[in-house]
């Protein structure tokens, strides 16, 4: 299978790429590179040391024998959407390229519009390139559990069946996220689901939960082929942040009452999980929404299971929550369409959470503590950050 | 009340002015006239002749004695938007400036990409701005019945009870909106919907239907401040349009079976609407949404009112739908609260289209019927338009 990997030098990107190069498909990373830009931006780098993509490649080749092809560029320059999807007619589109950070969003409205108008605009390049050169590619979209954000009741995966005033349909579930990041993924879904029905574009939007971990088969072959790992509070998921904090001997910072509950998922389940939706393709036509976790822990748990792991002393500290959000809720969401196509998930134990310990003891010299506590408040409309360099959002240094 | 209507120079937005400054409120009409841009690029103009802007103002302020003051600017401009609301400190800002035509959003990539782009950043950067200056200003925004689509159950005011697994919750409705256009209007609910909760900024969303009519007891004063009249297949709303096929003896073109149901109000309702949301709003921090139209019909059974009414013989021809939208489906849909608030709605009797039937006998000569049949084709992901020349969306022919 082709596979072209957008946002394939991110987080998630790099490994999903280096995984289904194994598995032998034909891969082609695309990416404009933006990610690395956000770190100059927030004055803050990757914990673990990043070769640059042309090295990572190389040593790719290097180690496996297996080549992966490389495309710079952006998604809002639709010209180049329509070029590479020309040149490499891929069955499969792997969509990681977006503004990813709910906190980034946030910091003010220059931020918030870029995150949309990136996201949202990408995309919408993306499926009229689809729907010009091949409808029949699979679009495997990167969404988030976030979109729903925590209703009091259920979340199913996509779509619920409603009985209303003694008539019944099944209709897209309601959104209600949290963030103008977690909106724009809203908005994606919106778009996606009406490409599909206009012009029969097919679809998986992957709901993914909050991922840990840092190390797969794959990226622990060779430093060169590490991936990122962001502990500080605008890029850092909460558990990745957690076990730093541990490391350094700084508090465990619970956002307020820590009853946040919210699906996670090991970094190796996010690989597993994008190939079971590219070996798995849906109909012409068809939308589908696949909630990407395996459990659902609080804010609160994730700290004391790393208290309860770390050797050493671990603080928890509540502190005033930067979001708007409901600090305890209710939470149970449907997560079986992956388990149905496969899935056999790495569980939240005390050997993921020692590992993880492991890799940020390695690089425990590389922490800056000065990025660790949250300063994009959401109720303001602009927040202060301390960075390298005021910039543009988005934007090379050069 | 001091009242910015933003887009006050279009169809709705005008009217809407002189209604609100007739009613005692101090106005000011926002606009960037960019409405008049699109009837160069299209081609074709409005069928009631349009006095420019100033005029316009000039002329009320001689007929009525009363004063509307005029900015001139895009919303986009985020600068723009801050120095306006800093300047006049409004207490309600009416909000029609978008790109509000569902074909002119699917003639192309870049029309798709400007209608979402315009809408979504004009509604964000007032967002943010009403968040910066005054969080007690009331928005009340234009949003369509168009986001619902055409469900299989009852069509509430934007939000449902769902009993799900035997719990209970009020959500956002699902929505299935049918256009990119649309879309953004469904994209700027959610952002709305997010910025009540987190900056307590509070708004009405107006999800109108779709409106007739082109006469309201001000712009009847004088010829000059008549508003426009569109009856193309990219900016003419269905019952304008069938009246004017109706007068130059075109046949009325009914998209396919003609069973689409839609919400309908009358120009003068539209009016009375805004006016009701403007003295009645919602709590601070409060989103909330009125479905705005008065009756709903088929489009075959306006086509058949139309054709009653008309003195002269009318043909109704069924063409191929040019949409991607059930021909025949379920529809109700509930439009209580302005009802409580006090509407009394002209309903759609002979007289209201006698009415416009003489508007158009007026100005038939100014009628082209190469803009009548529908070239914008949903199925395409772009479509040749005979336009007065190839330009930009949305930019000034300067």
């Amino acid at each position: 299978m082709r596979i072209l990997i957008l946002g394939g030098d991110g987080y998630l990107g790099w490994p999903t790429a280096l995984h289904l190069s194994r598995r032998g498909h034909e891969v082609v990373v695309v990416d404009n590179l933006v990610r690395r830009d956000y770190d100059s931006e927030m004055g803050v780098g990757s914990l673990v040391p990043i070769a640059r993509i042309e090295r990572r490649v190389r040593t790719w080749h290097a180690v496996s024998g297996l080549h992966v092809e490389l495309a710079v560029g952006d998604l809002t320059d639709a010209a180049f959407v329509l070029r590479t999807i020309e040149a490499y007619r891929p069955d499969t589109i792997v969509h990681f390229a977006e503004q990813r950070s709910a906190p980034y969003s946030m910091i003010d409205r220059e931020h918030a519009v870029y995150t949309q108008v990136n996201n949202v605009v990408g995309t919408l390049n993306l499926l009229y390139a689809m729907a010009e050169v091949d409808p029949s590619i699979h679009l495997v979209k990167l969404g988030t559990m976030g979109e729903y954000g925590s209703p009091n009741i259920d979340i199913e995966e996509g779509f619920i069946e409603i009985t209303h005033r003694g008539r019944t349909d099944v209709l897209p579930y309601p959104k209600q996220p949290g963030s103008f990041y977690h909106l724009s993924k809203v908005h994606d879904s919106h778009n996606i689901m009406f490409a599909c029905r206009t012009w029969g574009l097919r679809s998986t939007d992957l709901n993914q939960g909050i991922v840990y971990g840092q190390e797969t088969p794959e990226t622990s072959l060779h430093p060169d082929l590490a991936t990122r790992f962001d502990y500080d509070a605008v890029f850092g998921t909460v558990l990745n942040r957690f076990c730093v904090q541990a490391v350094v001997g700084h508090p465990l910072t619970v956002y307020g009452a820590g009853g946040q509950t919210r699906g996670m998922l090991d970094i190796r389940d996010t690989l597993a999980c994008v190939e079971l939706a590219c070996l798995n393709p849906p109909e012409h036509g068809e939308y589908r929404v696949f909630n990407q976790f395996t459990e659902s822990f609080s804010v609160l748990q994730l700290a004391r299971i790393v208290r309860e792991v770390y050797p050493g002393p671990v603080e928890i500290e509540h502190i005033d929550d930067p979001r708007v959000e409901q600090e305890e809720h209710y939470y149970r969401a449907a997560h079986t369409k992956l388990l149905d196509l496969g899935l056999v998930p790495h569980l939240l134990d005390r050997q993921a959470i020692s590992d993880l310990l492991g890799v940020v003891g390695r690089h425990r010299r590389r922490v800056d503590t000065g990025a660790i506590r949250p300063t994009v408040q959401w109720r303001r409309t602009a927040s202060t950050l301390v960075t390298a360099a005021p910039r543009t959002p988005g934007t090379s240094a050069a």
